[in-house]
């Protein structure tokens, strides 16, 4: 039988410092070359559904349909940790009956056909989703509509008008040919889509600079099973909601989005990298919250995550060097913080920091797309990696920060696994910022334990005054912590082809 | 029995210059001197239901129940020029049965007898709408609903939590105390409400650098009849719609808007002024669109637009030196551009353009929530003055101007009305601007006239591929111009008690 991958990536291997390995191998108990799993998983024997493929058959052409198991495998799942720990125990999800590719002249009658026969869908974009977006509870026939072949371009004074599976490393190359950018710079960029962008509500790395995906957004087409909804093209207007109102956090519910109209802009001429170590997780958010003008990229890694990266950058840090300056400064818990911007005059430099030139930045906007390959070589060795973010202003910053690694350590302690977590503040904004939370963890009962790892980490966030999610949507895993009213408001807009009932 | 003033403002009189009274009187061929209305109408008698006013007592204090002739009439109308006509002729709308100012608190009983009682509901800000917000059709008992009482206020990490009933001015003001400003100014800043501002989905005349109230917005709490809606207080989440985005251009459809949590910042500490001629409107597209930062207010006046103002500011402009510069640069359809900045690098000169210095800028500042006053001025000697204003990309910008000024001249002729339509850009975006129509009639048909007009305008927008509205919001006039599977999503949203069936 054919496997699949299911980790993040095509890149077999993602190249970690002895340093870093040593950090890790102690932390879990493990061999690092001790390799445990592949990061691929078994295609299950799926029957075809020759009716479902002789009707779609009347619908698309051939090269638009796939009911091979491999295929209906890949587009039945996101990359989630619970979602890989699941496929990884031979714990598949549910699995759609066909993927269909339509062509955007081909929504129409698909819809139609989708309406008649009451076929519940599932929109696929990049597949990146980490909150179960994909996943979904049978009731009958179910198809996944792959966004791949929606590929309109066109530019008008700084407005591109694009297909909606467009990938964004695809998209930004080719608009940079012409000079422009779209500002959207995800760390999914390679793999994740615009209507993705769009459907979660993400932010880009530099949405200090450019905005969020809905300062992006002009408008939207979105394909409704009760009509088409299709935004003028214009730079703003105020005649109530539009499609790309709701099509950003819709998550497939309401439709799917098969245009975006983004701004663009001419590619900046300049970029200035600086990076800083600060004495302590405290100190780096009081420079944040007093930055006049914002650099597009400013990262603070919290001494968990400055520890890693001291051991995992050797000789881009000049480490001895930094060591030294750090325990002749007395910095006893230090925190790193990068700093990328077109202005040099948006980089100062925080007060009593330790500068380590330009090297940190330049190398974490090097592999800005390739970090989240690191989680894969912990899964190949066994170990869970996770991530949470959210989002709170300044004055809950530090105790949030707190508690969530509290929270960790508690359930970690309780349930008796072992695992670390980590945590950077980046998407800065005035009235404060997004918190990313990075963990791992290597246990007997991968799903329970990372559960009730997530479920605490998620009820500190709501604890706090956060949300649940500051860029990536809640999906299906995350949901049940939105509050309810909201949820029934959400819930008014759902179409039915795209929509489960809650 | 009592009368109500109409027009907007509290301000009896607005100066116009004698150059600018003489053009006004050529036009129309009116003598300045006749007055022919004062701005007010009769209070209808309209009977009181003592039921209604018992059952209110029962849910609110008496002080927050009105249930007489006066109160209902104001709160049944906005400042839309066809009510304006419309009760200037005795043709009234429908009058609510009651008002009544609800705090916070009161709002659950409230909305739940509403429900119980299935009354009609419908929510009143400022009462600047210009778009019909305030009409409906009457069903059965329907109240209104004022914010009026709603003024929550704290601030917190540059966030201002405030209640939905805060004018625009008293608010700022209020922050101004902190050395804080929430960046939104609108011309009806001294009347309208916050409120208003996210339900409209409003823009301020600084929006290009403060952004629009979407831009402002953090949050709201949406009460709705079926629940309350609260959204979490932090800088950005992504977990699907929230209730300020349902909440802004909601026009009151979705529910009451109790309270929006603002963006705030810092006041600047300079402002410079600038104001130019220019050769024609379409120097003054070609230099807007390549402007590289826009300055918070860039205003291109048309050459209608400029005539009317340098005949109207004769002092300030040094009219005769400016109209002799005029002349010998050979401008045959001189336009005026004002820009004002907090950075002096944004005022660039442009080419070809004739200096006017500070004044014609500062003095549009001073007088900007004012202005609206000239067109009381107008209605008092028996002329219509109307505005209407939408967005356009800037290939698209001088063709829609010279479209929408051609189609006004077509209705005027057609119908045989004397009348004048003026324009001009603000709110610039990278993409196009907002172009403004003010135009006036004078005519024995003067509703139907004035609906003709409006007709032919909206339909060239939509023709040209614009919206119909870049901040008013489409209110009740202009619904029907919308797309109708866009006004069918919207309805998906609504709240039985505050919408009526399309």
């Amino acid at each position: 039988m054919p496997a699949v991958r299911v980790l993040y990536g095509t890149r077999d291997k993602y190249e970690i410092h002895p340093a870093a390995v040593r950090e890790i191998e102690s932390i879990f108990g493990i061999r690092w070359s001790d390799i445990l799993w592949d990061g691929n998983v078994q295609v299950p024997d799926l029957p075809e559904d020759n009716k479902l493929k002789e009707d779609l058959s009347g619908i698309l052409d051939r090269d638009k349909i796939s009911l091979d198991p491999e295929s209906r495998l890949i587009h039945s799942f996101g990359l989630s940790s619970i979602e890989i720990a699941g496929l990884k125990a031979g714990r598949y999800p549910e699995i759609v009956d066909a993927v269909v590719e339509p062509e955007a002249k081909d929504l129409h009658g698909l819809i139609a056909f989708l309406k008649s026969r009451k076929i519940h869908s599932i929109i696929y974009g990049g597949g990146t989703s980490v909150n179960g977006s994909l996943l979904y509870k049978r009731k009958g026939l179910t198809i996944a509509i792959s966004t791949d072949r929606l590929k309109e371009y066109r530019v008008v004074d700084n407005i591109a008008i694009v297909g909606s599976g467009w990938k964004g490393g695809e998209l930004e190359k080719k608009l940079n040919e012409s000079g422009l950018t779209a500002g959207h710079f995800p760390e999914s960029m390679l793999a994740s889509t615009v209507g993705g962008w769009v459907a979660t509500k993400a932010a880009g790395q530099e949405s200090n600079y450019y905005g969020s995906i809905e300062d992006r957004t002009i408008g939207a087409v979105l394909v409704r099973s009760d009509g088409i909804i299709r935004d003028t093209i214009s730079p703003r207007e105020s005649s109530g909601l539009m499609a790309k109102d709701i099509a950003l956090g819709s998550e497939g519910r309401y439709g799917v989005i098969t245009e975006v109209a983004l701004k663009v802009q001419s590619l900046p001429k300049k970029r200035f990298y600086r990076a800083f170590i600060l004495k302590d997780f405290e100190s780096g958010i009081d420079y944040m919250r007093k930055l006049d003008g914002i650099p597009a990229v400013v990262r603070l890694s919290d001494a968990e995550e400055t520890g890693f990266a001291l051991n995992n950058n050797e000789e881009s840090f000049g480490i001895r060097y930094v060591r030294s300056r750090i325990r002749s400064m007395g910095f006893e818990k230090p925190c790193l913080i990068i700093m990328i911007d077109n202005d040099q005059d948006r980089i100062v430099k925080p007060p009593r920091s330790i500068s380590l030139g330009r090297s940190p930045a330049v190398t974490w906007e090097r592999d800005r797309y390739e970090r989240p390959c690191l989680g894969n070589e912990l899964w190949k060795r066994g170990i869970i990696p996770d991530t949470l973010e959210t989002s709170a202003i300044w004055d809950n910053m530090a105790i949030l920060h707190s508690t969530t690694l509290s929270e960790f350590d508690r359930i970690r302690v309780e349930r008796g696994f072992r695992g670390f977590i980590m945590s950077h503040i980046s998407h800065v904004y005035d009235q404060g910022a997004c918190i990313y939370f990075t963990f791992a963890i290597m246990s007997g009962n991968e799903i329970e334990d990372l559960s009730a790892v997530r479920e605490a980490i998620l009820n500190n966030f709501i604890t706090q005054g956060s949300p649940v999610t500051h860029h990536h949507g809640p999906g299906t895993l995350m949901r049940k912590y939105v509050e309810k009213n909201r949820i029934a408001m959400q819930a008014l807009l759902m179409d039915p082809i795209f929509s489960e009932v809650e």
